[in-house]
């Protein structure tokens, strides 16, 4: 198996999976700082991931996000809606074009090395939400960046047609430890179990017949 | 007329150029400051251009591109090499990938202020060297951006297809001083004459039949 991508990796679930799901070719995986709390706690577990299987990690920093860009994901938790993540209120916590901001960097990196592919780990359940997470914006960014290299670099996106539970049962396969893994956007050092991405997380372990590693506040 | 725009401002010919052709549609001109010398000094030139025209202008850094990405742009002048801008040697200056991250932030900035469309000045004398600036590439990415977003934003690139001497034309009917505009790619303060980017911008006045206000080393 070749090495040919680098890999956009949060330390969130989905991406983590990922990371161990494609372990033997990712060469590089890709953290982004956007100096919210969440992304903070998020790093911790991404650089633990990484160096877990011996994948060189390196994290780029974003902070003009926080200086010019509106979400709720940026202020802090304090201003994170509880409620399911499917509702519209949690569109509050959509960062405008971020995957395309992400894919577009991780782009770059993988024409300066040499890579082939780029792998992200959106999925169906953040589709309601989330333009930027859709197979239609997928295939458009993967064309772009194709038409934009000389190595016609392109996306993989393995999760996009499979919900959150699905990823959760694919991870249990390949050994991966959620305990090391973030998800909650208030971002205080527990998960709070009530916003819309700590039951999505709660949803997804129960939906999978998976025991929850996580220590939640409620 | 309405100002529904965010522009891509580097401070060269091209986007000071569409600056003032669109100045009456653009609510934002964003610069990015990727610390080359170069960059410096056309950082100037835009901040310039756009406070002549009461445009709000802003510089998002980019700082990660000098650490990351491979290129003799992002090493400093001594390493540009001389010749024609469409030779092969031009090829170490690209930087990768560089307009789809442009186009990705300014797609947020987009989103974030409420405004429809990003513009960008790239134009078909890039084509033979830089495969972001083609037009299979933009309208993928404008692709990208459309379906990435909820307003649906979209690229407006009027020079595409022009050269970049039709260009001069139309900045000269606009007023535009291009004294006030920076091309060299070794970034000294005075344009060096004999990099690619300067003998493009000299046969740019040239073939256009206008006088050129620039002063040059050699």
């Amino acid at each position: 198996m070749i090495k040919d991508s680098v890999l956009i990796l949060s330390g969130g679930m989905d991406s983590v999976t990922l990371l161990h799901y494609m372990k033997n070719r990712i060469a590089l995986a890709v953290s982004f700082d956007y100096g919210s709390n969440h992304n903070e706690r998020e790093l911790k577990c991404a650089r633990y991931q990484a160096e877990s299987l011996n994948i060189p990690h390196i994290v780029i920093p974003l902070s003009f996000m926080k200086v010019y860009f509106k979400s709720s994901l940026l202020e802090g938790g304090e201003k994170i809606p509880d409620g399911d993540y499917d509702s519209d209120n949690m569109k509050s916590t959509v960062v405008p074009f971020r995957n395309g901001i992400m894919l577009s960097v991780a782009c770059g990196l993988a024409e300066t090395k040499g890579l082939k592919h780029v792998m992200m780990a959106n999925h169906g359940g953040d589709h309601a939400i989330y333009p930027d997470c859709r197979e239609e914006f997928t295939h458009a960014m993967s064309k772009a960046m194709e038409t934009g290299t000389y190595d016609r670099i392109t996306l993989i996106d393995p999760f996009t047609n499979l919900e959150k539970h699905d990823i959760a049962k694919i991870g249990a396969e390949h050994g991966v430890d959620y305990a090391y893994t973030y998800s909650c956007y208030k971002g205080a050092e527990r998960h709070c179990g009530t916003c819309g991405t700590c039951r999505e997380r709660k949803e997804a372990f129960a939906k999978a017949g998976l025991e929850d590693p996580t220590l939640y506040e409620n």
